[in-house]
């Protein structure tokens, strides 16, 4: 289908032309043909077989997560504001004991619908559960993501290869399917929970792939400490030295805990960090040297988490968020401003993610996009629109989702997803499972 | 009128029975007649004009913003991530210096629109232009409010009692006035504003009119500094020194600079806090420490500051921010749990504003309250109503809010405010003052 959207104000995130306070964009098969200043010729009006008013509205690239667990996404509220280590193992890792394929289904349904309505369009999902399932939902409902089989290596070396097995044969089944929506990586969990040989397994096979590879570093304090004690080093450095840094490219989760040096050897490989705020701060594990992070060069995109620790998959408030605590730990008001802060949550992200062509609105990029209401008393006077996306707008504001030119939302509207079945069934499937002994 | 709200779930903020999961409120003459569990019996349904069906949603009392200048409320992203002075001198004071009545009364109208949508029904302002009319505009619409002409004292003595005349008049004029829903302090802007004789001055007079006094503190690191370069103290201990301190009740702003020694002193008198974590993290003045502050007992109420710096005017996001901030710096989950940060935004802020009966939903309490719809996908499972309040509600979900048992917003529809006239001419104020010269 073509698709004419007019008379909108487009954030480009093309750093020549960042901005068109009114113009037009043309879609032809899932990718941008025309974006430009003015209005439409009729020639393209002609052209179209749907033309969108985008009047009043702001047009942005889909926002991209670049961290989260969506399998837990019942697990909203079922515990806050305990110690971790309790947290874990007195609430999260029993319940998801108990987690059967519907539970974990009603969940993801309910985090997808969570991520289209504030404007995510592509995401990062690390699970272990059930994900050929979610590959075919995601497909259906026409998101765009990168997924992967979590591998934990505390078993036995047999229980470890038949993970491994399995992960392969998930990320060599999805990659590049779903018309390219879908892509995969492989996935130790954290260095905490993988012996070195394992994560060197792992990484001989992503490089057989030729894929990525996605894994949480250094995430606390407790665990760094840990790890220096085990095995004399900084997970990261430990990295470096069963060298598998240089080995292939890599996407690591949180990076709260890195000094100064690993911040240097981070920047040395082909690495990006997925920067997430708000779990970080709420599960007390500090605050990542995002800053530092990214004057050495380093690739950052925001991740959720998931809701257990965040609790939205919502990514305007992950951009304000990241942005204000690096202004205020950091005691310096220039940091982060507004249009970096966008490249993290749409360019930025979809390099980190390893997709070659979203996160802009330009000639050529894949027609991933979404539409706000601009005319809220939050985002008045409406004239400062990349200042407003960061510091005013809410993942509420977002009416439309279109992935590859095919709408997800309009008008505030689902149209992949059935959401009052969603929201029933989560709780129902959540209540279940509390009750399971 | 009488309302009564039925098939509720009620967040009373009342420590003996904090949460009613089914339940019901009575309005009478704007103050709860009855809040309690189960369902209205007919003798109730009878004598209520107006019954209100609360299913699917959450009632909890109105919030309480405690630090604000709604007459800046144009200034919504009209400069943002520059060095403070630089903010101040190059883009906030030239602006306001150009604000008249009209553009001020916009703007005010404009945050008015942004409060309740949000749930707030309480707050404070600290301005020095035209008090009077937003006084008025108050009463008309509804609102509850402590009101302050707030005083710069680097002027000539004569200025500085013309300007407390000012204050004094408009303290006296307002003070429990519009059926008490409002009420004043005076303010002295800052100590590094305001030379301590004419804080001594305006102490006295705030004795004499039995009046407690709000004023900006200990903001800034720079600010701190240079006081302690001047005059030998940390400002809180040279009011200490100056005998204000004792002489009335006292609400400060910010307080992100205090030493253990001022937390201890702060504690000794009858003080309270206004936490402003957004606009302190974005103008890169630091995090107040509030869980300290709070260990010593001293109330501690959300305040948003001006959108100026801020950008939004949206207590569920200071409440949110505020409370992960807490956890992070101290990378400590367990820190203020969700129920005592619901207490900063109610009840403690309240307290901060001194409205001796609003805060709670309970018997003999204003009926200053609002509802959120709970049926939104980013709140399920929606059993944690605690938990989600705090950690994953917009202001956006708020569809109704009363005060003094009043609607001034009924399913999302504002009853006192024309909103899209108001945006609009928020706009061409806006518009209007930055082409003057």
């Amino acid at each position: 289908m073509t698709i004419l959207v007019k008379d909108a104000t487009i954030v480009t995130m093309n750093r020549d032309k960042p901005l068109i306070k009114h113009g037009y964009a043309f879609v032809k098969d899932g990718q941008f043909e025309q974006v430009t200043e003015g209005d439409p010729s009729a020639e393209w009006l002609s052209k179209a077989e749907r033309v969108i008013s985008a009047k009043g509205k702001w047009m942005l690239p889909g926002l991209v997560n670049t961290h989260g667990h969506t399998g837990m996404a019942l697990l909203r509220g079922h515990s806050d504001d305990l110690p971790l280590h309790r947290w874990l193992e007195e609430k999260m890792w029993p319940f998801e004991a108990k987690q059967d394929q519907k539970a974990v289904k009603a969940g993801r349904a309910l985090a997808l619908v969570e991520m289209i309505q504030s404007g995510t369009t592509t995401f990062l999902e690390m699970y272990h559960l059930f994900m050929d399932d979610f590959a075919e939902m995601i497909e259906k409902v026409g998101m765009r993501a990168t997924l992967m089989r979590s591998m934990i290596g505390l078993c036995s070396k047999e229980e470890q290869e038949t993970k491994l097995k399995e992960a392969v044969s998930f990320a060599k089944t999805w990659h590049k399917q779903a018309n390219g929506r879908i892509q995969t990586m492989l996935a130790p969990h954290a260095p905490y929970t993988c012996p070195p040989p394992f994560i060197s397994r792992i990484v001989e096979e992503a490089k057989q792939l030729d894929l990525p590879v996605h894994m949480h570093l250094a995430e606390t304090k407790k665990e760094v400490d840990d790890h220096r004690q085990q095995y004399g080093f900084h997970p990261l450095e430990h990295l470096e030295q069963i060298n598998v840094l240089s080995a292939v490219p890599w996407l690591f989760a949180h990076g709260v805990h890195m000094p100064k040096r690993e911040i240097e050897r981070l920047s040395l490989y082909d690495t990006a960090i997925s920067y997430n705020p708000k779990s970080n701060l709420k599960l007390g594990s500090g605050i990542a040297p995002i800053h530092d992070m990214h004057e050495k060069g380093i690739t950052i995109g925001f991740g959720t988490d998931s809701v257990a620790s965040n609790n939205t998959l919502d990514l305007f408030e992950e951009m304000r968020l990241g942005n204000l605590v690096q202004k205020g730990i950091n005691q310096d008001s220039t940091l982060m401003p507004a249009a970096l802060t966008l490249e993290f949550a749409t360019i930025n992200g979809a390099k980190a993610l390893r997709f070659a062509d979203i996160g802009e609105i330009n000639i050529g990029q894949q027609a991933d996009f979404i539409l706000l209401d601009a005319d809220k008393a939050h985002l008045q006077p409406d004239i400062h629109v990349q200042s407003h996306l960061v510091y005013a707008a809410k993942g509420s504001d977002v009416t439309d989702v279109y992935v590859q030119g095919k709408p997800l939302m309009e008008q505030s509207t689902l149209l992949t997803l059935d959401e009052e079945k969603i929201r029933f069934e989560a709780k129902e499937q959540y209540q279940r499972i509390c009750k399971l002994t």
